[in-house]
């Protein structure tokens, strides 16, 4: 299918049209428009304005809250809690986001738990926020349960992304983000759509087989990053993640695509910090600057792919997308006109 | 080199002894010795009191401080940073760990950065104590360089290793305690020393070839889990632990066995959070079980392998070894019988 390039101003007013149609407050529309547009010109498209499909369906459907009642708790100087009232995961992420930003910049650190949310989109978005405030943030969500506990063959486990943002002088910030899988399940749905095997090592089909067949893959089992390794942060994840926050965890977490009958009860935690507790600004950046000049000096194995930082090849793409706009399948641009008209109809293309 | 078998008790006393000897003041040589006998009952026994040797190696040279003036400052309610006066490693982590627990008992939350530290053995010993009092916590230390940046050929950042601790109303608790490499550098050492070959995807050599010589990847480039993502990991691990607190970071961390010109300066990081501000006691340990008790019932491939929860398996063994005894071959029994004594121009077999 060709794709169409749709301008970042554009593809603002058709994700904020469709939300404000679909329900959402002008104010919770322009936050989940911001994460979602942002995760577009990251190159995170499978975490983009696409996902508008399923979320608004959601909503349609009465299992996510387009008008939520979201209850900040104040626990101790550096610690909240946010009840999201089965909002919109890009909301709820946000105002996380927002309090925990808030109490750093009050008292240092602040770390959020958050409840009753549902699939937050991309973590890189909410980490470039903080950046742009000269805050690091370390951010995690559960998942629907994609991998199976280390030597199970029962999924249980989602990949529960992690990401990590420090902010730099200047862009591009240092912005990781990264679910415990080797491979995220939408490069397999991609690859498949694709007609194209995925690597091996990417995942095992039902039987616990390895295979490089992407349809298999996605029956199958998502293998995490080092093994137990990944298994084991991916549980801390949504012991913090879930477990703490009073949202659902384990193969408790709903499906954003498959479970058309109850909310996700997705979780997430946001922990922010503000470097200038521990040093002044100037040494701060200086000290930075110099492992991070010290990393991007180092020889590559291949000439052309010179070593890069987390983030720096979404910024680059960014930089790309804002001048010559976001590409994208036609099919895709086409339910968004749809939906920023108001018409939740038709059919939804998510992947 | 046949093994001989010693009580916890025989090991603690040797451990207190030879740090005496050694200069430390009598809280700071139990200190260390909790940490570093906790590692060897649980059979993490390349960072348990084998390390005696290099570490007193290092006091005797002049490189580290056997009675160092550890200066805590609070920064704010939940926020301190502890300066460590390049003391030894496991005394500058634990008194990290006690403020960052003092911290989260008053405050719900604790975070500590600690700079002029050195070595600090495994991560398990301090989320087990952190456990022990009813707290979760999120341990990182920077290390010396043992992997390249992804896609480069030189060795320029350490292997950062991250662990957390959920506590369980009874134990095991759920102990995670990972490096950011595939498989730590003592496994290929180890190997080396038995005359076998490591699993291939563990490292690459000098050249940046794959290898299953251990000596060869000793000399190449350890492996990062999930590839450019355990070296995201490791960098973000290495902003917190070093840039941030005021340690070395990147190429700038010092070796324990390879430099013995100048301290490591290496730093680490103690986050650590009271679930009881988030939910009562009894709901917070009925939903954490009911998430273990999902991933634990998972049917496993190999029925003669249950499935477990990150630091079951060390748990396990640390029963055994405070009934049997922890193994340990003859020459390091040897040597700490030696250091114990006050002898310290023997043979140092730290590995």
């Amino acid at each position: 299918m060709d794709d169409v390039r749709v301008s970042v101003q554009e593809l603002e007013a058709l994700s904020r049209d469709a939300l404000r149609k679909a329900g959402l407050p002008e104010a919770h529309a322009d936050a989940a428009t911001d994460v979602l547009v942002t995760a577009d010109l990251f190159g995170i498209s499978t975490h983009g304005t696409r996902r508008l499909g399923p979320y608004i369906r959601r909503i349609q459907q009465g299992l996510m809250n387009p008008t939520p009642d979201i209850v900040v708790t104040r626990k101790a100087p550096s610690l909240a809690t946010v009840a999201g009232d089965n909002g919109m995961g890009p909301v709820v992420g946000a105002e996380g986001l927002r309090v925990a930003i808030a109490l750093a910049q009050e008292t240092g650190i602040g770390y959020v738990g958050c409840s009753g949310s549902n699939h937050f989109g991309a973590i890189a978005p909410y980490a470039l926020t903080a950046c742009e405030q000269g805050l690091i943030s370390v951010i995690g969500t559960n998942a629907f349960p994609t991998m199976a506990p280390w030597g199970g063959r029962e999924v249980k486990v989602g990949n529960n992304p992690l990401g990590v943002g420090v902010p730099r002088r200047q862009p591009p910030h240092f912005i990781l983000d990264i679910a415990m899988s080797v491979a995220a399940r939408g490069k397999m749905r991609a690859a498949h759509e694709r007609g194209e095997t995925i690597p091996a090592g990417w995942a095992l089909d039902a039987q616990g087989r390895p295979t490089v067949d992407p349809l298999e893959a996605l029956k199958g089992f998502v293998l995490p990053i080092g093994g137990h390794k990944g298994y084991g942060l991916a549980l801390a994840i949504d012991v913090l993640a879930g477990v703490l926050t009073g949202a659902a965890y384990g193969p408790g977490v709903g499906s954003l695509f498959q479970n058309m009958r109850e909310p996700q009860r997705i979780g997430h935690f946001f922990l922010v910090i503000d470097p200038k507790r521990f040093m002044d600004d100037a040494t701060y950046h200086e000290r930075l600057e110099d492992l991070f000049r010290q990393i991007k000096d180092t020889e590559p194995f291949d000439e052309q792919s010179p070593v890069m930082l987390p983030g720096e090849p979404e910024w680059l793409e960014r930089e790309k997308r804002l001048k010559e706009g976001i590409p994208m399948p036609r099919d895709i641009y086409d339910m968004l006109v749809q939906l920023a008209a108001g018409r939740f109809d038709g059919p939804i293309s998510a992947y």
